[in-house]
Formats: C-alpha cells, sequence, structure tokens
C-alpha cells in the first residue's frame, strides 16, 4: 500500500485538501493518503521545509510526499520530483526541496513533464498527484519527466562561530504548538566547540547554563516539590530533531504563555552561545 | 474498500469526529474514512454545500458522502439519502443536498427510515452511520428507506444580467484560507455573455480589467523583477471550480492580508462584470 | 488491520503527530492510524480524559490508544499501559488513564519497560509507538512490561446531593464547539433523585424548567413558526454522552454566541438543579 504525505499551507477549512485526496483515491484506491501538516504560514518556504524536513524520515522507504505550496508552474518556478534517501518528493523549485536535500545526496533529480497541462491554479490537483500516483503503481520517475538540474539554492540562515570559538550566534528558525522556540544550533555543532567548558545561553535578557534532555529535566525529583524548578521555569534543550530548543516547562500560549511570548522571541531572532 | 467522507460542522477538538469514524470502522473494519472539512462555520448551509459540491466529484464512484450538520430530525428536517452522479449524499433535507444537486439528476432520492431510532441529539452516529455503512456493504437504498419527494429548495443568490446584457452583477460566495473571494459568475456565463468584448470587474472601488487562469498570470515574467507586477497586486482568476475568482498574488491573512480583507469583501457583497 | 489512535495537545500544525505516524506506518504498515484530537488544551488532563473517554468505545474492540500528553517518563510519571473494556491504552501515569478508568475494572495494567529508552522529549516517538505497534503485531503486554499497581487517581469534581436530595449542585466539565456547555450532572444520577418532581436547572441567573433529548427538543413544530422558540434560544439536554448540557439552539461562537458566551459560564462553574 503506497504511502503518499501532503504538506500545504491549504489550512483545514477549504475544499483542496480533499478534493487531492479523492483525486488520488480515484486514480489509486489502496494508496494511504497522511497529512504532514496543512498550517504552513502561506508562502513560508523555511517554515515547510523545516516541517517536512523534521517529519518524512519517520515514514517507510519509498513514501512519495506532495508539497503543496507556492507550486504554480513558471519560467522560474518548474514543477520537480526527487527521490533521495528512499523517498520521493514532489512540488515545485521554490527552495523547499533544496532546504530540505541540504547535506543529502539526492538520487535523481528531473523536471515534471505531463502532456496537456497548461498554466492552472490548482497544480497539486492536476500535475503532483499524476506524477505521485505513477509513482505510487510502481511506475518510474523517468516516464513523467525529463532532466533538471537547476535545484533553486535558498540561503538558509546558518549559525556563526565568532570570538575564536568561543561564541556560536544562531537563530529561532521556528515555534511550534507550545511556544517553544527552536534554534539553528544543533547538538553536533555545540559539542564540536564546547570542548568541556561551561556555557551560557543568552536570548534577550535571560541566560541558562544547562542544556537537558527532556523537558522535565529541570526538575530535580529528589526535592520536595516546593523547592523544585518546575512550571513556568525556563529551559534549554536539545530536542528530537537535534536543535537546542528554548522551552517553558509546562507552557501553554493561551494561559501562562511559552517561551515565544514570555521571551518576546521571534522568528530568526538572535540566540548566544557563550563558552566560558 | 469503500470510502465514506465526513463533511460537518463539529471542528477539530471535541470528540463528535472521532466518535463518528469509530463507530465506522466497528460496523466495517475496512472502510476509508476520509474527511472533507469540519470547520465549516456552524450551520451554514451554503457554506457546507460549497465546499462538497467542489470536492466530491474527484473521488471514485460509489463513494459515500455524509453531511453532519443542521441533522437532527423534525417534521421539517427529514433524514434522506441521495444517490446522484455514481455518488451516495447522506443528511438532512436541510438545503444543502439539494445546492449540490442544483442542475442534476439524482437516480435515487429516499427517506430513511431505521428501525428504532427517535429524537437523539447525535444523529450522524445514529442514523447516518448506519446508512452509510449499510451501502459500504453492498446493500441496497431501499432496504433502510421510504419514498420521498420533498426536496427542501434553497434560494441561492443567482448572478444577474442587466443593461442589455452589458453588466453581470455576481456576489461573494466563499472566502478561502488566503483571503482569495469566490464569487458565483461563471466561467460559462461570462464568455456566454462577452461577445469577445473587453470588460471590467468592479469590486469595491477597484477595477480589474483582465482574468487569468492561474495565480501567477499576472507576472509578466519576460520583464525585470521590480517591473513586473507581483506579491500584494490584484488580479481575477478563472479558479479550479469554473468561478471569478479576485486575488491578491501571494497574500496570507496574518500578514500582508488578502482580497477580502484588502478590498473589504464579505459573504454575499456585490461584484460586477461591465463589458465595455 | 490494527486500529491505533492518537489523543494529544500537539495541535495541527507541527510535524509532532505525521512524525508519529510516519514511525507506526514504518513498523506495522497496514496500521490504521485514526485522529481522536490533537487540540487538547495543553497539559489539560481532565480535558483530555473527557474526550477519551467519551470516544474510545466506540471503536472496535482491541483498539489501541496513545495518549500523548504529560508523557516525559520520571519518578512520578511513569509510563503504563492498561487494557480495560477490550481497550488498549497506552500514555503516562499522569491521571487521564484513571479518569477514563474510573468505575471501569482494568484487566491489565503494568509499567511499561524497554531496552534503551532513557529521557528523552519525545516519547511517544521513542516508547509509546513501539509498544502499540508490538501490541498491532499480535504481541503480549507482559513482553514489554513489568507489573504495576500505584495509578495515579486524581480528585474529579463530583456532583453534591443537599438539601435532603432536593439538590444537586454540579459542575461545568467542558464546553464544545458550538459553546455548549457539559456538566457532570448524568441523567442516571438526575434521575435517582427527582422521584418525579418538577424541577429547575439554575444557571447563572437563568432558569430552565424542562431537559430535551434533542437540541430541537425546545421546538413545538405544531405552533406556527414566529410562535416557536428557536434559534437563541437557551435549553438543556441529555447529551449523547449521558450528561446534562446547556445549549442555545443553533449556536454559533463567532457569531450569535453560545451558552458559553452568552451565560457567561467557564469549566468548573456551579450548574444547580432544584426539585421542587
Amino acid at each position: 500500500m503506497a504511502i503518499i504525505t501532503l504538506t500545504t499551507d491549504f489550512g483545514y477549512k477549504d475544499h483542496y485538501v480533499a478534493a487531492i485526496k479523492g483525486a488520488i483515491l480515484k486514480e489509486v484506491p489502496n494508496a494511504n493518503v497522511v497529512d504532514i501538516s496543512h498550517a504552513i504560514s502561506p508562502l513560508d518556504i523555511q517554515e515547510c521545509a523545516y516541517i517536512l524536513k523534521n517529519t518524512y524520515h519517520y515514514y517507510p522507504e519509498g513514501t512519495i510526499h506532495i508539497i503543496g505550496m507556492d507550486s504554480e508552474v513558471s519560467p522560474e518556478n518548474e514543477h520537480i520530483a526527487v527521490f533521495m534517501n528512499g523517498h520521493y518528493f514532489i512540488g515545485a523549485n521554490n527552495g523547499i526541496i533544496s532546504l530540505i536535500a541540504k547535506n543529502t545526496k539526492h538520487q535523481e533529480l528531473v523536471e515534471i513533464s505531463l502532456p496537456n497541462t497548461g498554466k492552472n491554479s490548482f497544480p497539486i490537483l492536476e500535475v503532483f498527484i499524476k506524477v505521485a500516483c505513477h509513482i505510487a503503481r510502481g511506475g518510474k520517475l523517468g516516464v513523467v519527466s525529463k532532466p533538471f538540474n537547476r535545484l533553486k539554492e535558498i540561503k538558509e540562515l546558518e549559525p556563526r562561530i565568532t570570538n575564536n570559538g568561543k561564541t556560536i550566534i544562531g537563530n529561532v528558525i521556528y515555534t511550534d504548538n507550545y511556544g517553544n522556540v527552536v534554534t539553528n544550533i544543533t547538538k553536533t555543532l555545540f559539542e564540536a566547540y564546547r570542548n568541556g567548558r561551561a556555557f551560557e545561553i543568552i536570548a534577550r535578557r535571560q541566560k541558562i547554563n544547562s542544556i537537558h534532555h527532556s523537558y522535565n529535566g529541570i526538575i530535580k525529583y529528589e526535592l520536595p516539590e516546593n523547592q523544585r524548578l518546575g512550571p513556568s521555569d525556563l529551559l534549554a534543550l536539545f530536542n528530537s530533531s537535534g536543535n537546542i530548543e528554548l522551552a517553558i516547562y509546562k507552557s501553554d500560549l493561551k494561559s501562562v504563555g511559552g517561551a515565544s511570548t514570555l521571551l518576546g522571541l521571534k522568528h530568526l531572532d538572535m540566540i548566544t552561545v557563550n563558552f566560558l
């Protein structure tokens, strides 16, 4: 049973997503269509890439990922398909796929070439699902495509190392449902420069001196409850994606707030690590 | 594998939708239950019909569509099932099905008649899914129903032709996730009156003189980027449903706004086409 | 085909839910993963229990329910699995499962014990789905667990009977998508004390003297339309979960409001029944 995932900025009300699912099931009745997210901020390339990059590898090899964002074809935005790490990605050449592909060798990159598909306002339905269903039925990418090698590169903010390796300056790249802010400073990078030193993480006026592996890592369960850190305390975490994340323990954006609101951190704001 | 779709105003938090899915799977373990939308504005008959009408035909023939809105039975709101265009629709006689059925010959229209189903507050669970599962198992509509012929008609705003065929006055019938506003003026109607003439579309104080087939149709890619129309420019479109739609290129209701907010267009507001 | 349900506070945007689904499909390709809700208020134990308790029994026996909330393991929050009423529940010992299990004899209660799973911030992915997939493949709970008997009890507000059985004082326990407020006063309790007497339900300054079995129960269809109660009128209902619920007929929180907003009723507010 082929798995086809959908990542779009269509939201959860309109008929677009359901139309796509119907059209897939009409072509491949036993396809398993899975939603990654339809709540991507409209046209936010970075956010879409972040979500799909952190999700796709959990799926079985052979999974087909349709990316439904900024997908209208133009001379500057070709329809492409990529096979990499055992997964298929179908979308437009708008930078999302190149962000996902970063540091990954893609085995196959093609431009989609279907007969009779001119300009239209719903290419996921008219083009992408046709390619996805072709692959789902065991077809080859080559049949629906022509060679391509101009994958559009998008500049991502990269953490900068300064001060003779004593400082890493990173940025907020994502804020999640709890207001937890994810930085682009990975555990790998952090450890590569740490050299066993103590450190401080600076976010606005807050300083943090330790990084946990779980949110409740800040709780010292051996202490009586009233002497522990706990709900509403700030912590840093190596999160499940391998990035440094700042969080408020047991946060809730609708009541107590989260790291994003309490620290006033927005997308791309600076987070600094100083090794002491 | 039978496909059963759900269209409701239950939202995405409460347990209602999940209860329905469980009850279906208990009766038909291999049913494929697909969400059309659960974000219909409570009791908005027109919106529900618009979304389902633009979706259902993408599904394979034989698909069973449950409509979970304004579904309590009453002397004025019978439970009905319709088979048309190869699809089954199960819901209440509140006008949604008649709006979907407009211009469509239904092959079968029945009133649902199940033993032991009195008044209750969750008829989708108690009645509709029983009918859906009966059909999914290959059963006939006749077994769970009695004849019926009083499909409730709902008046839809229709575009008016005035000024000796020189003017079409339509209305906004839907606003989507991007703030794009869909009108009830179809491409078919527009072309029937155009007769090769130039035209202007008037929405509030804005005038538009062309209609595209894709959102990026306004972009003249042959020009240097700084001389092109682009993000935040207004355009008209024949959309994927065949209606004239007004959109802001690359709109985002949470940041730059969309056609609905920037033009101040609400449901049923007037849109005029003048042939020149 | 094993059914695995997900109930979390992850929301609908982030990659967490989709990662879980992928990881399940990688282990059990033909699993049917069904969303109960991902819109639980962050860390709201009572709300999560309310939603799952009112949903799970609609699913076929053998269904596996993963509860993804407050799930980090600690000395005070063990990972547990329960088999009761023919259903499996996998989650943390934070009170949710005990609330669901209330008045239910559980046949098996174990602490999850997997090799190589230390502290981490995403235990649903690292622990719960492994147990779920083990069960889905026909495995026994005993293989992945050790005995356990310290199910954490959470105090729930119970209705109080006062005034020599003439008064029931209950509370609002849930507000749904329409602003309908559900109380903890069940039909069973109400009937046990009623003894055929007339009654009044008091919510703030409103009094209601009848309880219906459907929302449109307040409408007297035999009267001309302008003499009926109808949209925007307050009613009480024995809802589909067997609780007394207060509702505004045809309410919409985004326009006319619902019982919650019009009566100013919040979580845990008092609702009184007086038998006359």
